[in-house]
């Protein structure tokens, strides 16, 4: 994805005719992601079956309407009927040119100058009427590990000599996540319990996790799979991408560090995985593209994760935030706390590298499947994508301007991330919120059996 | 499950009037398994769409066209009705109830004394005019680590002096696997690339594993789920298996030894998992439950993984056998040798504790959901589980009856899981084959972009 790969839709002077959509800080015309929602029902009333559709402004254009509506024909109805089904595995396993050529429809229709307005409003629902829901169904999940300020600090916490392995900047590391326990934003959980340890009992305990985080994390959604056994090569790997979004990767830190030795992280990080609800597509993000940029010294890539275009422009420069409200700040309505402010131009290794590894033993891909970066810390503390991070392990403070103090996540806290791509010459673009509020641990007693 | 669930489908000297059942080593009436098939249709023809069906014999008993014979009724006609689709997830998420009631009819209608025998005749598909296929789709797939030998000894070689880690009799260890890259007995594949160091060399490359190894585990298949954040109790967690099957976790030892740190294995176990056809349900397997029975010293589970049925009868005493034919064994026709003969006697957690665990987060599990045990080794070398533990990692050469020597899996080399319940007093049954031959490594070339 190059400069080559800009289009009349990324004119940054384009106006919508929504026009909650020019100056939309996330979703002006020029950034066009798909999702999935259904309209909120009142009590008694039925419908409102969850389906695809293109976000603009504050609204929403319901793309199962669009695609009944006439106006569209050829490549760009073909991705909008399988757009109008209630997960977007279909469409975005069509592949880049169908998706492009929705977006081009999309963008002339929903332009100012177009002739059929009366005949599309009709098909926007506004957001507040709207429920999103998650636009994949996931066949696996995969976490990666490719935020290399995160290994640093965190590795320094635990080796202080000696805080990247030898294998860092060789491997993508990366370990299988779950897939059930993905939600999209909006979703709120309880604080998990697990088993864990405590300071002065050498035996552990089935409690309430005590040291529950969160940690930043870029999402990508996979479109076209491969075939088991064909690894896909560097250069073709970026074409199997079919968007980004915002992941937040809810981890319970005392879980964490009992349970994984020898074989990695287990139930400390598959309670609750928050993904935001807006896939933002590749064509939307090509005005911030970015080189690859590894310190002098560092080892090239081996050559199966090396290609001159990836290394070129296969970065992405977009910045992140995550945000804290809690409870007492919410009632009493003031705005959410910043925590970090970070970017995407932390990751060591390329999302089109991420593909290439993750096949490369043979392992097939399927549309919908869904990756995360790893924790995007940049190298300073308000940059750290986690609290783990931010707290050096629990034993520093954050005051927040409520008068309130944390060191990890408190029942009632809600955590939102956000991303935001600006570059002179380009319409700023974002990708929605990924938010949740952590809810008391649940009381456990007797649930029923299946069979009784 | 104990004695008290014995009833009549487990009487030994029961017959069927299917004369390949009475006597067969894997499938004989008191088993009745579920799976799915598809008809071997000659080319140029069409059918044989894949639907649910029982062994029995050396048949295959097809359960759609059982469920529109007008045979069965109530419950065994609905659980006939969801196990005619291509996938069983829907029969297994019905539960135990609607399982037990097909067995129950299932047992009837092939009994010897049965009426409708030229009816039931019509729907038998021999075996070797059938293809099985995967029985489930699944949704995510866990591996556990509970052979406690294996542990022991796989630890030895890395950690002489401390070979299980502190939480091994505490923590029902487990890491989430990949669900695309499990495959059904029969289906080949190929030897794995990846990146991996070789002596003499610091700096890793990517090429053919050198390392390539099996690994013996139970699979458990997941009936009915429970609702994400609401754990399930160790006393209900039986009622959440749907059933078992053999499961060979191939793995690449090189590749694992370099990517694993810190967050565990990843592309060396998910090239190509190979599960038995059959769902061996709870019901076949009554007669053969066994006490759980921890070492005098070691910890009692903690509460949420303990009860008293479960400890007294949540285990399974199942043999578990590896076979080995090279190419050139096969060739000439020479029996496979087998590698190890063990049993399922060697987990340190029962299966109800591994659905109780996973849960115990909060983490959903979904009908048709998979773990693996890990590998089930016993205590000395004819009963390791991996060519791992059998050669010392890669030092011991295994001598083979055709004069062949391996310390890993070469090319052309076939392994065979089996397994064998027996037991005085009942029907012995067994699980079917979990095979694979591994085929020599793709040449990598140029694969097409999914874009041209």
């Amino acid at each position: 994805m190059t400069a080559a790969n800009l289009d009349h839709t990324h004119d940054p002077a384009a106006p919508s005719w929504v026009e909650s959509a020019n100056g939309h800080l996330d979703f002006p015309i020029q950034n066009l992601p798909f999702g999935v929602f259904q309209e909120r029902i009142p009590a008694g009333l039925t419908g409102g079956e969850a389906r695809g559709g293109t976000r603009i402004g504050d609204e929403i254009l319901d793309l199962r309407a669009l695609s009944r509506s006439g106006l569209l024909t050829g490549t760009a109805l073909a991705a909008a009927r399988a757009a109008a089904e209630p997960r977007l595995n279909e469409l975005f396993n069509l592949g880049a040119g169908p998706r492009k050529a929705l977006r081009i429809k999309l963008f002339q229709l929903l332009s100012a100058d177009d002739g059929d307005r009366e005949k599309l409003s009709s098909m926007l629902v506004p957001v507040r009427n709207a429920v999103v829901r998650l636009p994949m169904e996931i066949g696996d999940y995969t976490d990666f590990y490719v935020g290399i300020n995160h290994a640093i600090t965190v590795g320094t916490l635990f080796r202080p000599d000696n805080p990247l392995l030898p294998n860092y900047k060789w491997v993508p590391i990366g370990y299988h996540g779950r897939a059930s326990s993905v939600h999209v934003s909006g979703d709120d959980f309880h604080r998990p319990h697990g088993q864990l340890t405590v300071p002065d009992n050498p035996a552990p305990s089935y409690q309430p996790c005590r040291s529950l985080d969160f940690e930043l994390e870029l999402g990508v959604w996979i479109g076209p799979g491969n075939q088991a056994g064909q690894p896909i090569l560097i250069e073709n790997a970026a074409d199997h991408i079919a968007g980004y979004c915002l992941l937040n990767d809810w981890s319970a830190r005392d879980i964490q560090s009992w349970e994984s030795q020898p074989l990695g992280p287990f139930l400390s990080k598959s309670f609750h995985t928050t993904v935001s609800a807006w896939v933002i597509t590749p064509e939307a993000l090509a005005p911030f593209r970015a080189a690859m940029s590894r310190p002098i010294g560092d080892p090239d890539p081996l050559p199966y994760l090396d290609c001159a275009d990836d290394q070129q422009a296969g970065g992405l420069d977009v910045q992140l935030e995550v945000l804290l409200a809690t409870a007492a700040m919410r009632a009493a309505g003031v705005a959410p706390h910043r925590l970090s402010l970070s970017s995407t131009r932390h990751m060591y290794w390329s999302t089109a590298q991420l593909v290439a590894h993750h096949t490369s033993a043979g392992c097939d891909l399927r549309p919908g499947d869904l990756f995360g970066s790893g924790t995007l810390s940049g190298p300073t503390v308000d940059a750290y994508g986690s609290l783990l991070e931010i707290s050096s392990g629990g034993r520093d403070v954050v005051r927040l301007p409520s008068g309130e103090t944390r060191t990890y996540v408190q029942d009632g806290d809600e955590i939102t991330l956000r991303a935001r791509a600006e570059r002179s010459g380009a319409a700023s673009i974002g990708f929605g919120e990924c938010r949740a509020v952590v809810l008391p641990a649940v009381v456990l007693g007797k649930t029923p059996s299946p069979d009784s």
